[in-house]
């Protein structure tokens, strides 16, 4: 079977979610302790778990892992950061070493760090938190041609895809995609530029917080690259995904197939996470009802890729970081939604007398 | 020593929080591995953490507990709720029970449950989760005449302060008020109004989902009372919360002082949470340093309260169910922030060969 016949055969996995079980969720909820509606966004979560899990009550999650996907992007030669590419390979170390942001906020949630190479330019050392699926050391740069071949882009997902596999498969029940790339904020402006069929101003931002000088430049390299690339259906994905993605984008996108094909929700983090969502529910749209938005990144074109996702964040703390640390920050709020759902009392239980 | 006398006594041992421990927490921020100020919010509570414990880093919380403060309110009586007041007492025995939603938000963020009755109308059922400190049976009608007296505002106000104190003594190190109260929504209406100078219509609210006819009433009678006591002097904290007030929110506002007193970080909830701040803060200016807002609640006059108090919360989910629930639910955030800023790496060991 071709690396794209694997992707197919993935994607067909998914089943929908189960919408009796939301509406179970929903009435359930309205039978509890409090005014109707009176958990917010809370009793929203609860009723998604219930639709992933197809049962009221859903089980709590109690055991999630991030899945940070490192790679570097050729389009980093076009001047798009002022931050070199090695500090990609380094910042993937430091994962591996537990001294990042995404560790602390993962050892606060009680979630595991998992670490995907998949393409970083300069090779990081050994670990053994580093899982090893290098499709190529970083893309090619997509101003002046395709990023990587459909069968890259494939492989790259797929790495994703098999250690979320693994991951649930040890004990694993809610997945956070986290990201790591220098320039991955160009890429995925690409990307959410061409899925949503947005203007390069619309979903270009400042990434890590550049100066309006190589704002304009960033935004003028994502409209050449949107131009250069036109011609690409947007029926394609993978097509699309592989003239202009990232190896973590097709990673993450790879996680997010893989945890709906299991059935396990996925809490999305910042702008690469919920462009990797964009490209997971073009190929496969039943995936779309496993996501939970975590946290709005302030890059523009994450509020695109959310609100063409149908999405609303649970949080919205300003974080431009990466990594999965919005996600996993908005991962106690999940379980307590289904801990809530499934403990709280009954209105008949208080009448009673 | 007067009741009242104690009262300004637990003020006077609050000091103020430390600026240069703050200033050093974002100075260390901004040298760890990150783009500066990319983790936003977190940056901002990190360095709050800072400036109450005096160190950089400072500790990281690790024992939550959420102080739910029960009572009613004399106002009930003109029909500003559809709710019986019997469903004060009803709630309190199912927080004791662990049924209700604070218990389940409590369990996923690991906080510990501490109910104080401090004037529920019927008397709850013994519990050994429960503190009984009755000062009286519900708040007389504010409409009417003063809710109750100074002395009795001060009795409540140090149950609560009595209550944190143990609970710190025997290791929290932070604290979340919790509330439930019948009419509360109105009463928190009237002392917001009252400790802003804010008219009614900005600061009376749906609460638990009133109708437009039930919202006009109810603001008429905030109007009411914001009128009738109008003599009382802004510049007499006490004299305005005995007038308007809730025994809870007198109970809370003394969770805050003596958490403010002993140094610990408090969480704040929704509105009856905020308006307690409002109280506390009048009463002792500096405890507003040890105050952190966990969650924006729908009512109005919460936003009112926490301009005034220049708190922005980190969480905004449309939670009105009280309770303690928004406030626990921004814990973990705030573990995470004490956390990242105590273990990440540094830019120079990342240049460092």
């Amino acid at each position: 079977m071709s690396l794209e016949q694997r992707v197919a055969q993935l994607a067909a996995e998914v089943t929908p979610v189960d919408p009796a079980a939301a509406e179970a969720a929903r009435r359930r909820s309205d039978g509890q302790v409090k005014p109707p509606g009176s958990l917010g966004e809370v009793e929203r979560v609860a009723a998604r778990l219930a639709a992933i899990a197809g049962s009221c009550p859903p089980p709590v999650p109690a055991a999630p892992a991030v899945v940070v996907a490192g790679a570097d992007h050729g389009i980093h030669a076009q001047g798009v950061s002022p931050w070199p590419q090695s500090v990609t390979a380094a910042m993937v170390e430091l994962f591996c070493a537990g001294r990042a942001a995404v560790n602390a906020i993962a050892a606060t949630v009680g979630a595991q760090v998992a670490v995907l190479d998949v393409g970083v330019a300069s090779e990081p050392a050994d670990h053994p938190r580093l899982r090893r699926a290098r499709v190529r050391a970083g893309t090619d740069d997509s101003s002046a041609g395709p990023a990587m071949t459909r069968e890259e882009a494939a492989r790259a997902l797929l790495a994703g895809a098999g250690l979320a596999e693994e991951l649930v498969g040890s004990g694993v029940d809610l997945l956070v995609p986290g990201d790591m790339g220098i320039a991955n904020t160009t890429t995925s402006a690409c990307l959410v530029g061409a899925f949503t069929g947005s203007p390069a101003a619309a979903v270009t931002g400042r990434g890590t917080g550049i100066d309006d000088d190589l704002l304009a430049r960033k935004t003028a390299v994502v409209a050449a690259v949107l131009d250069r690339h036109r011609a690409v259906p947007g029926g394609d994905p993978l097509g699309l995904l592989a003239a202009l993605g990232g190896l973590e984008h097709a990673a993450l996108a790879g996680v997010i197939l893989s945890g709906a094909a299991d059935g396990v929700p996925v809490v999305l983090d910042g702008l690469a996470s919920v462009t990797a969502a964009l490209v997971a529910v073009a190929l496969c749209p039943p995936a779309g009802g496993y996501l939970i938005a975590g946290h709005r990144s302030p890059e523009p074109g994450a509020t695109v890729a959310l609100d063409r996702l149908g999405l609303v964040p649970l949080l919205d703390l300003g974080l431009r970081v990466g990594e999965g640390t919005g996600g996993l920050l908005a991962v106690p709020i999940v379980a307590a939604a289904a801990l809530a759902l499934a403990d709280m009392a009954t209105l008949d239980e208080l009448a009673r007398p």
